[in-house]
């Protein structure tokens, strides 16, 4: 597979006359796809049922007579205002229960009928318009699920839908209060129409309420991509295709992936650093304008596998973006080196967001292509540049890694939900262990927890899993390389429940879990092998089990041929030890890379990526700040 | 007085078949008390009317067959769902002005004359059924009064409520405006029907508003209790007990405490350093395992005086619990030093929380006796010890301390209501003087300031006391001791207005107030004498009765015969300098301990606790960390 | 001009018989003017037209008969309780959509048109009774406007009102949608009718939305202002004043200024270095009894021009406050020093806040020059002081500066908008441009962008100015000084679209805006020349008119002929070298002074003053702390 380039355009921002030049523009650049029409609602149907889609025609028509290939976006995203007049009550409702306004964007409330079915009606009158259209190569479905915060919504049309869900899962009201324990606290109920959403409660509400809502809420963004999905079905062959956000973890995005063709999500590194990443200062400060070195590289990899193998980047930060605490631009060679990196983690295409800098509105500080006057930005030269070595270079095919990491939704939330420290986070945790790989060396595989393809992998590490389910036993069975489990893995019923000492990995480790303790950034427990654990410790009996243990004697880490069990977070310098260690044991080999640099393996290349300010060299080689370099796979 | 042990048990969370087994299993670790039903409410009536109390008998019977003593709690805290829809009203209200769901527990409002009747209704009944059970030998009302905060509720029924007390305590309309000065920005009403609940106000509210709506509220909770009281009063003989939960100010618990016989409380120490104490990050990780050495002993004193002598601990931690911040174990040996201590400050009993840790809903991480496998915790052994030691010792007699504090409800209300500077709180200035007395290796006394019984003490100190009203100046006259008022004493009405200079603690001395001043922790003000005073200081115009002053050449301490005041808040260095001098007036014998070691004397014995986790030396002896160690009374 | 000292009064607090002794007290202090009234609706009118004005008329009289000047404030910052019933619409509504209750002050919304009316009426019924009173010598109009953010209402009224603001200034809501671009994002609007206050949307809404709220909420302070105006004009001659308060951006200060006679403000010095200034916990430690040296100068400046050259301070801080986190004394000498620094700058009177401290109510821990006993409080001494040095040094004559500085509204709403970057904000940027020229001695004056005088300034600074519109423009043509723009100047178009590249500050230097960055604390870009830009840094290609660089060698100052532009956010070092430098070139004398001197001339003296806490030679002269130091112009 040959990587391909794209970019994200609104032709209903520019006049008509410039959309032939943006195109060819386009072209010369080395662009082949373009992303359209799925902010334009109010230009497609400006009052109800008034259809305007000519513009739409000429500029689908316009990219594609230039050599383009269109994604044509679903405009769900961007009810307009003449909607709300139709259906006041389809407004999203934040957790005080206050409903969220128009006037900017996502204001919808997933489980809204009127609107899921407006949603239907704008969705049909595209897909039967476009969908044998020879330009229109793939399509979106809305934009960015769970920005915004709005899958959790508690409005009135949520909580009916929360009930009916309720009554499908649970057959019986004592059924529930028997799965919820709701006899602690008197939470009993006598029907599901007395059942709320689990907000604005005195003190926290039971946590198997709030993973029921969590559950349902994850399944009403399904429900409604579905819907999309098999109304476009219906009228293209065309691969269907959403764009993810970074670090959302609202919904399981594993499952709408199942019913689209494509995975792709919004690659913003430099925002992410200083947005949504938990790091030192002085880390900030070290990857200010090139991104965390492994945030990126873990987004590609869980949406690999939301994807089933393919998937691409539909927004690429191309320059400063508009909505970070702080904005600065890329080193020079960043957005090659982000390009480079999707690819060599399999992306068959990376699109930019955007062509042209907006002048006017929310993003007109959001970096494009092109400035808001259309003369290049920074970022053109990077990408003509990127373009020039894909033709060089050629296929660019993925190689399946020996090593996986089980990312799994429904265990943030069950961790959201009842953290019991303050520094537990899910993501943190699964990618404290990503970056340790990755500081190893290695190339990895993300799986999710339901029915996981973990056979023939070295090493498969599942940290924090939530609920160690039958499917997942079973394919241990099946699996003869190792497996590690833990800290926290397997602690919990599918109803959040402490699932009883027995069967659970620890138990089937021959240890008994006797307490856990959650403890202050301050706190570290240290570990006879070097390193410690921090943030969170199960303290755990066992005996001819025990592989580690703490320099107090505890058990730190229980072992049985092809099982292991971590029993608590453990730091960098702790996670690296074990893991050479347990690649050493697979013949996995490893390495103890800097921070800055990280390698990718793809069945005929290493690549390696410099993503720090300073030249560094790898295997003889200088690799420059912002530096690519690959080489055959020895 | 031999000490006692008791456990929180909830058998309708469990099998029945079991509840025997764990009866004879709580006997045989040497309890004698067990209290269930405070939450049961949902199980009790299930439909409005439909009493199922059969389960109840049966599990009071096996218990009492077991030779348990049962403490019978009113299950009003968590007030069944359907209670909801007969009283859609009686939900609290927060300060935003959002009724709070139904989901969790605490969520009535005080005010609601529906659901006090309804709690009447079900005292009744469990009065009636239950008043002469022989296994049934004490009763506990309702669950931690004022925990999730509630009694501060600004509902509807409130509001009516309030106009009712209003008008009840100030005959006219006029006369209100005229007490809290109304005048001032247009603020004056015209009826009581004007006033409203002091929240939402575009600028801070008045305090006299504030500071009546705080009286208000907390007469709410006593006449609720005092509901209860009454109506089991007229069908048992067993004592009557509250659980307050500690760092609890919202109503008086004196107040609560005259309706009842023995005070209890639920003492959490490694919780409440995480979650609710101000100290420096050194101190929290000193203590992180042990919680701070003064604060359970501050509430021990407390509610020796809300029980009039007779006090309990009715959830002692016996291991992490859920709910701070961070959730460690405690170090081994706490739970027996926690329950000495408890003892040597008179406790006739202390009761674990709980039995058995619950496999599910909100406090599913939180530690019992037993772990939810039914194996015994850490804890187990530990009071297995305590009772063995119990067996020992014998009575444990409480000694009338030589020195005492005053701690005053309406001054933590006023001073919450007006801080005048970030860091003023009168729980911290009150906390902080009972620690520098117990570094000193003194027994104190907590005394009310309504009717304090101060005379005979060598030392009285007060702190912060919005009011010296009549009583505690006619109790000052009949003291022969030291009494030692400020800073910040005195200086308000009981309308909250400023008491203009004379008659006034200060002008009692000679002096007058000039002004005074809220500064940063950077700031401190040094003190001739050595130490400083810090966050607060008055600076006064004093000439005789100067007894020190500021290296500035303030006067920082007035002193005229048996009364004194001090012009700041001394910090610890300044404030033991000044106890062991006032002591030593008194031939009060103090020491100066360090901070993990802690003294506390009986009648018969000196106890003496290692609160640090290292060994720390006692008079030629070692105590280890977390030890107890007592001798007799030299 | 001999300068005149002044104090804020509330008969309706005091016994009546109290009122001619406080005058005569007063009288003796050194006063002339007594500002009342202002809050005191309600004993004006304690029944809706139930007029109680004789103890106004006979406090008028009172005062007058004293010697002292009464300046009459319309009651219109405190609506009694009876106006809720009449208009219960008329509460201000905050950005959660929660009306804001009365109880406080400041309650009614601008918007609302029946309490517009309720206002007009008794600022009429007080124009027609004390217009032509010969004590009444001036006229407040109501009180602090924008203090407890009350401007931006989100209130039904409001919504109303600015959909007609919308329809005028928009003509049609196909303008409107083409000026905002809502193409961007649908959020097209098909009437006036269906656009919504810009609150609570799911992420930003669009900036030219907000933009126009700010600017309608700014017009309806005008709006409100000038009707009270009006009506006083027609029945005085006296002055009309209004006291703004201190970092209040909301509204347009010019603009209010226009309608009336002199502008004032509220100076409180320390409480503002302890509630809203930006600086460093050292800075905040040593200013912590003076204040900042330059924030009560800024604003004098920005109150100059304000009042067209009339100003004053209204309420000057006379010792504690009540409303700052932390509230210590003012530093001996501090309240002259203050008092004096207004007169350098031009104020005819200075007026203290406030006579007598209240024992009672919101403010009664905020200081007077009285206690409230009545004995005199630290300032008095000091204000006699100044009494007696006014009558020594006679006339103090404003000069002209030869530095000016723009500071403009629309401005900071701009960048409140849209900061872009976590530390920009507009006040603190030209603050630290206005603290920079006083570290080099100069003296400034302030001016407007709209109409700005700056013909005949050796040096004006523009930074962060939005929009440089035509009359700028204009201006700078006039100029023949140096005029430096940027960072962040005319940027925007004043619809809050991005201007683009030409013609704009940038272009009109032959340059072309590449790029901006915002940037953390932790980075900074060092110049050649020394110091480095800090925050916020614009990358701009040209070669020409580059007259400085960065170390990096990217463009830092633009510079042709009379113009220059600054490329980034220049730290003090490099900003103080600049001003040098500048000024050097229009033989502008600068000096270096410590953070703690402070100069400021008039056109006949030099006064220095010493904000620090210890001694600070001024040319030979040891100048005391707090001290301040005044000699003929050399």
């Amino acid at each position: 597979m040959t990587p391909s380039l794209g970019v994200c355009y609104y032709p209903e921002h520019w006049p008509e006359e410039t959309w032939a030049e943006d195109a060819a523009h386009m072209v010369r650049l080395g662009l082949s796809w373009v992303r359209i029409g799925e902010f334009a609602w109010s230009r497609m149907e400006p009052e109800p049922g008034d259809l305007r889609l000519d513009w739409l025609d000429r500029a689908t028509e316009t990219l594609g007579a230039a050599g383009l290939k269109v994604i044509l976006g679903t405009p769900t995203a961007t009810p307009p205002r003449w909607m709300i007049d139709k259906h006041p009550d389809m407004l999203a409702v934040d957790a005080n229960g206050q409903p969220r306004k128009f006037g900017s964007r996502r204001h919808y409330c997933f489980s809204h009928a009127g609107y899921r079915d407006e949603s239907a009606r704008i969705v049909a009158i595209l897909a039967r318009r476009y969908g044998a259209n020879p330009h229109v190569a793939a399509w979106q479905t809305d934009n960015e699920y769970g920005c915004h915060d709005t899958v959790l919504s508690y409005s009135d049309p949520a909580r009916r839908a929360f009930r009916i869900w309720l009554a499908a899962r649970y057959d019986s009201i004592e059924a529930l209060n028997a799965a919820w324990a709701n006899v602690f606290w008197s939470m009993d109920y006598r029907s599901f129409d007395e059942i709320d959403l689990p907000n604005l409660t005195v003190t926290e509400p039971n946590p198997a309420h709030v993973m029921a809502f969590r559950r349902f809420s994850s399944d009403q963004v399904i429900q409604y991509n579905r819907m999309q999905a098999e109304i476009l079905r219906a009228h293209t062959d065309a691969p269907l295709i959403h764009n993810y956000m970074g670090r959302i973890t609202e919904f399981d995005h594993y499952e709408v992936g199942e019913d689209l063709d494509i995975a792709s999500w919004d690659s913003y590194p430099i925002g992410f650093l200083s947005d949504r990443l938990e790091a030192s200062d002085a880390h900030k400060q070290a990857f200010l304008r090139q991104g965390d070195p492994d945030m990126q590289a873990f987004h590609h990899d869980i949406y690999r596998r939301v994807g089933k193998g393919r998937w691409w980047v539909m927004e690429q930060q191309p320059g400063p973006v508009n909505w970070a605490p702080y904005n600065p631009a890329p080193l020079p060679g960043m957005v090659r080196l982000w390009t480079w990196e999707a690819f060599a983690h399999g992306a068959e295409t990376v699109s930019y967001f955007r062509w042209r800098q907006a002048p006017f509105a929310q993003e007109q500080m959001h970096a494009g292509l092109l400035r808001p006057n259309r003369t290049e930005a920074e970022a053109s030269a990077e990408l003509r540049q990127v373009a020039e070595e894909i033709a060089e270079l050629g296929d660019v095919e993925p190689a399946r890694a020996r090593v996986a990491l089980i990312f799994d939704y429904p265990s943030a939330w069950a961790w959201e939900t009842q953290p019991q420290g303050a520094d537990f986070d899910y993501f943190r945790l699964v990618f404290a262990f990503y970056k340790a790989l990755r500081s190893c060396g290695l190339t990895i595989d993300i799986l999710p927890a339901r029915a996981p393809d973990i056979a023939g992998y070295d090493l498969v590490l599942a940290p924090g899993l939530m609920e160690v389910g039958a499917p997942f036993v079973e394919a241990l069975q099946a699996q003869n390389g190792l497996v590690v489990l833990g800290p926290r893995a397997g602690h919990k019923t599918d109803e959040m429940a402490t699932i009883l000492p027995e069967p659970c990995p620890i138990s089937e480790l021959g240890g008994a879990l006797l307490l856990v303790e959650s403890v202050p950034p301050s706190e570290v427990i240290p570990l006879q092998g070097g390193g410690a654990f921090c943030h969170w410790v199960e303290r755990v009996a066992a005996t001819e089990t025990v592989a580690e243990r703490t320099v107090a004697g505890d058990p730190a880490v229980l072992r049985k041929d092809g099982l292991a069990y971590l029993c608590g977070w453990p730091d960098a310098p702790a996670l690296g030890r074990m893991l050479r260690a347990w690649c050493a044991e697979r013949d996995v080999p490893t390495l103890a890379l800097p921070e800055g640099l990280r390698l990718r393996d793809t069945a005929t290349h290493r690549f390696v990526f410099n993503y720090s300010a300073v030249p560094l060299t790898w295997d003889g080689t200088q690799i420059p700040p912002a530096g690519v370099h690959w080489e055959m796979r020895k």
